[in-house]
């Protein structure tokens, strides 16, 4: 039997019903596959701002990297957002990428067959869209220095950030998005900024300069602000993406957008060695927390990421994604996803299916 | 009569031809409303560094800057795609914003109800948008110094590019975008990063500082994630949407393509005093160019932005716009944006029916 700990956020809003769920099956599925799960509950966000006055505890970090995993839920609220910004719930999400070095973000925007008309594109635009932006995700513009506001001599104020990246830097994401594109259907495309910015033609340089390795696979590049076009004209044209922080920031939840069910979308934030960080696209949607209405398909699939990219249990992964997708055969759907002749169910409800499967 | 001296740069690929058909229309128009149009040729993108090896030749920056107005094509093609960064037709844009200070990029996406089934989005989705992307367009990432790729003292390549903006430069832009929307829907949403930011923090509080000034127009912020989310989700809800100069060029383009027809989208470039600059949204489309195929509305649009916010005739602005409607409304369609049951015309042929209406 492999043991595996496992630190759990659940976070504000809907995190702690969706991890409940998602909890239960990961133990079913150890049950099957000979896995032993150690779960330990900290806190995160808004809850950890109440508690301790910190967004991420000390404690919480130290939990973390003490872990093989980390599954997160989601972090915010309104009654967070006035705040002083070193106090807000989003720094936790910052200071866990920096804490734990998680430079490697993946977002998949995977489009179940069962879901295409959920999406405000055409079923023929984006029936089949399979693809994954790989985003950069401790570097860039949203950690580089220097950054504050300061007042110039004559006494007018003036704000700065600052968008950086080392050769390394752009070397270490660009093998991760490779190595995804030879596994997947060896397609990457690049994106940046080149033609304006000095720290994109570094970028390309650095990309560029992988190809020898990956023969296989077949890099482009487009501009950001094409990127952000030709993923509304034609989004299945595209495999895997790999760009930095900010662009990856945008691109990633344009391309989830275009799926139309963000309750739907898991993520993986990777480093070179460490625990990974496991969790939902989408928000804590205060509006129904507690209500057992929420979707938790989306924290359930970051679970089968957590299997697959944390654990090394490809298995055990497949089981669960095979299953998500059998619900979503069956007609199960919570509110969100529900359409006319589906079989509606809540949070819980879904969960049961899942397990059922 | 008023007189008004334009420089004309048609630049490259289908340039020449959609710029030959839109002064005609200039002229008739003219001739309507009392307006006497001197155009002025110049060089601009490739052929310009063909024949001067510069992308923006100094005899061409002069003449502009002697002008009322100034209309440009396009820039750019595969052929110059390998020259030196400093010497590639888009600088020839960056030194016409800079050198005439054109701080204000109008970014107009509307859907003209003729076109509704272009998009790649639902009918019910796209149908009626009608928004303005209000893009900073001489500040932040584009312009902010440091930028340049170092080496470190461990012999490692670093890229820099700075983001920056002053008060006053937020300021300026916040009230064009704040006007803009009052003679509107009084709608305006103002897209920063400040939840990361802090450039985008002073921004904030910049464009919330006006507030009091137009208290007819309802502000809102929007992160830019989220931002290029609700484009796709419900682009129905914008009015107005003002952003810096790197989150501008993605929403604005994003926005272009949710029409579906970027062959239809004008812009505007403005300074404080001063020649603007106007110009389509489209690319210089190498593969159809001579061909008369191409679809001048754009390019017709734009100089119809010319008579409205460079020359003040909004007369003949809503003339021309009519006119360009009511072709739609006849079945009139260049190649881009035919489907069946139209009638199709060539780039020629739109403007002359363009000019008849
Ligand atoms: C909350 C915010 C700091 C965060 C980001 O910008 O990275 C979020 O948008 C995300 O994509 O995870
Ligand atoms: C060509 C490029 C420099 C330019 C920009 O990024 O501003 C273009 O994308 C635009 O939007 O006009």
């Amino acid at each position: 039997e492999r043991c595996y700990k496992i630190a759990v956020l659940p976070g504000d809003g809907i995190g702690s019903e969706i991890m409940a769920v998602t909890l239960d099956i990961l133990q079913k599925l150890g049950q099957i596959y000979a896995i032993n799960f150690t779960f330990s509950e900290a806190l995160i966000g808004g809850v950890a701002i109440d508690q301790t006055g910190h967004p991420l505890p000390p404690a919480t970090l130290e939990l973390c990297r003490a872990s093989d995993g980390i599954l997160l839920g989601a972090v915010g609220g309104p009654q967070w957002d006035d705040l002083p910004s070193h106090l807000r719930p989003e720094q936790a999400l910052l200071g866990l990428r920096s804490g734990l070095n998680l430079f490697a973000n993946l977002r998949p925007a995977k489009v179940f067959p069962e879901l295409v008309q959920a999406s405000t594109l055409k079923p023929e635009v984006i029936a089949g869209v399979d693809l994954l932006v790989v985003r950069e995700l401790t570097g860039g513009i949203y950690f580089g220095q220097p950054k504050g506001i300061f007042t110039s001599e004559t006494g007018e104020q003036r704000g700065v950030n600052t968008m950086a990246y080392r050769a390394s830097e752009i070397d270490r994401i660009g093998r991760v998005a490779f190595e995804a594109a030879q596994k997947r259907n060896k397609k990457l495309c690049s994106v940046d900024k080149a033609n304006v910015l000095e720290v994109s033609q570094l970028w390309r340089q650095c990309i560029n300069a992988l190809v020898p390795e990956y023969p296989e696979v077949t890099l482009t590049h487009l501009y950001v602000d094409n990127a952000a076009m030709q993923l509304i004209r034609w989004p299945q044209q595209f495999d895997v993406m790999v760009t930095g922080n900010l662009f990856g920031d945008i691109l990633s939840d344009e391309a989830a957008m275009l799926t139309g069910s963000i309750g739907m979308l898991p993520s993986a934030s990777l480093g070179a060695t460490g625990p990974g960080v496991f969790e939902p696209v989408h928000g804590t949607a205060p509006d129904i927390a507690g209500q057992d209405v929420a979707n938790p398909l989306a924290q359930i699939l970051s679970a089968a990421m957590l299997l697959r990219y944390g654990l090394s249990e490809a298995q055990a992964a497949d089981a669960l994604e095979t299953a998500v997708a059998q619900v979503l055969r069956r007609g199960y759907r919570t509110g969100d996803i529900y359409t006319e002749g589906t079989q509606r169910v809540g949070c819980r409800g879904m969960g049961a299916q899942v397990a059922a499967a």
